[in-house]
């Protein structure tokens, strides 16, 4: 009885993983050490800003693809949801202020295909570069037992770091401030076990046109990569123009904003205030998805929600439509129940 | 066509998470920020501890568990199962010097099972604790097409630091060291799909008693928990005996070995300075496996390795086994081509 019998396939999972060194090492700077071994990557962190005031914050999150990944392996376009792993982490830690310096990955097949891996850290370190955080480790899994066969499920974890007196948590948030919607590019990383069975229900394969959507078709739109809305909002942060960010996972834009609300402020978002996308619009009738369903699992079209002054929100949306963004105010804090309420009629 | 249909329940996946946070939490000291939110854990990092020599240096790893899993899912012991993945993290970390500081876990199941989710949490929590790190933040994933049901895979990040000066990446290592092993308790985590098979063939149950185990019942040899090596190498890292740690994971103690070997530096194992557990020779002979295999699936006995200078050795190795560890001198580094050679008859 070999190991190779039993589905590991040691000799050939190592072969992957030097093919896959020159794309992660596209990923470092000068701040990652050259270890040998590498049992765990090393990296120098950038010294607080300010020494004066206060330790180094490190920032982390961990998130997985979702079932994104699965409709993207059978589309061929991999390298793009991998990517979206990054986008997403990386929104995540900028919603605290926190800038994006390191993730590490976790690959699992039931059997590693080698140009499958390939593909998904390609992607992961196309998006690291584009966000300025190395790639500094990762683990790849065989387990036959616990995968279905020709999946791939992907997670990693972003670690970056917050200058003194930058971090966001919603605690400046207060009644009469106005909520910004950033628009978001489709589905994001959330809701996408949904949108396959849709998808299946309506007999319209990954090439067929998206309904009212000027053409584009259904693969692209359920596609579309997670954005980064790092550089966009990186001005305001540094201002202290935004009191919270929340990024629209899953959950929602409620379940989402309620998040960074304090005790006392009550969040009430107009859903008209926004065209709300083909995509969901589609996903909804052909899905026959009722409204309170797809609120809680889809973005519907906002993938991150800023809380601002209100006397500040007609310069900050000016300046975000001007680094490309498309914005929206779709609400208001106002006094109340901790909480998020929809505007309805 | 309600999201719940899909297989993705998200208000059960929320009272879940309710469910976990007082676990989460017995991991947290007070340089973990209480945010508001929580798209990101964030704490405080330690200063570095002498501010002339440099830069903060962050270390990182990120592992799964394997399929040491499955096999503790259907023992019933999920939780010490759980906690073999921070104390891998753990020891990964300590390779290089690192301390443990903060972790995150990636749980995904085709269906979230509250109380299995609980037990991990709980695993990851006691053994966070004992290492020192928080459970800074996590991830929990329905993903109905891409696990097989009932089964459960956990990925976790260990994040840590490294003193200034105290880098250890097998720089230090030269010809005329002695290589000390230091005893594993089972498998660690590594080697389980293929153990599952023998033990499935072999007929015996997790029940069953271990040959020439001494009584000892299958289950709790093969779901022993993974060693961590933390507290007793500390002394050593700090005074700067050690030159290299190598922790033998996937690949063995060859595999692993070898990673933190200069050029020009080759180790020669003794596999006979140690004495074999009744675990591996059982394996090995119910599951016909040759040698050849189980030195590149199994760790044989040997879950840490550290390279050292052979006058200190001795006293080494005296306050290691002072300090609980079982250690013998398992091979010495010699000039030649890097890599590691078993000597043989």
């Amino acid at each position: 009885m070999r190991y190779r019998d039993t589905g590991v396939d040691v000799e050939r999972a190592d072969a992957i993983k030097q093919a896959l060194a020159r794309a992660v090492e596209s990923t470092w700077g000068p701040d990652v050490l050259r270890l040998r071994g590498g049992f765990a990557g090393v990296m120098r962190w950038p010294e607080a800003h300010d020494a004066s005031t206060g330790a180094t914050l490190v920032a982390a999150s961990l998130d997985g693809v979702g079932s994104k990944l699965e409709l993207a392996r059978q589309a061929g376009r991999l390298r793009e949801a991998a990517a979206d792993l990054v986008y997403h982490g990386a929104n995540d830690l900028l919603v605290h202020g926190a800038t994006p310096l390191a993730f590490l990955d976790y690959i699992a097949q039931a059997r590693l295909d080698a140009a499958l891996v390939l593909a998904v850290v390609e992607g992961l370190s196309q998006a690291c570069r584009t966000v300025g955080a190395a790639l500094l480790g990762g683990e790849t899994a065989e387990m036959p037992d616990t995968y279905r066969p020709d999946v791939v499920d992907v997670a990693g974890c972003m670690i970056g770091r917050l200058e003194p007196g930058r971090l966001l948590d919603g605690a400046a948030v207060r009644a009469g401030d106005v909520v910004l919607g950033l628009a978001s590019d489709g589905l994001h990383t959330n809701g996408y076990t949904l949108a396959r069975r849709v998808l299946e229900r309506s007999g319209l394969g990954l090439e067929g046109l998206l309904p009212g959507g000027g053409g584009e078709r259904l693969g692209a739109a359920l596609l579309a990569p997670h954005r980064w809305y790092g550089p966009a909002l990186a001005p305001a942060l540094e201002a202290g123009e935004a009191h919270a960010l929340a990024h629209i996972t899953g959950g929602g834009l409620a379940g989402n904003l309620v998040r960074v609300l304090p005790e006392g402020c009550r969040a009430r978002i107009d859903p008209k205030a926004w065209p709300r996308p083909a995509l969901f619009r589609w996903l909804m009738a052909a899905g026959e998805i009722p409204e309170s369903d797809a609120r809680v699992t889809f973005n519907l079209g906002i993938g991150m929600a800023v809380v601002c002054a209100s006397d500040r929100a007609p310069a900050l949306a000016a300046a975000l439509r001007g680094r490309g963004e498309r914005v929206e105010t779709i609400g208001a804090i106002v006094p109340g129940a901790r909480g998020v309420e929809w505007m309805e009629g």
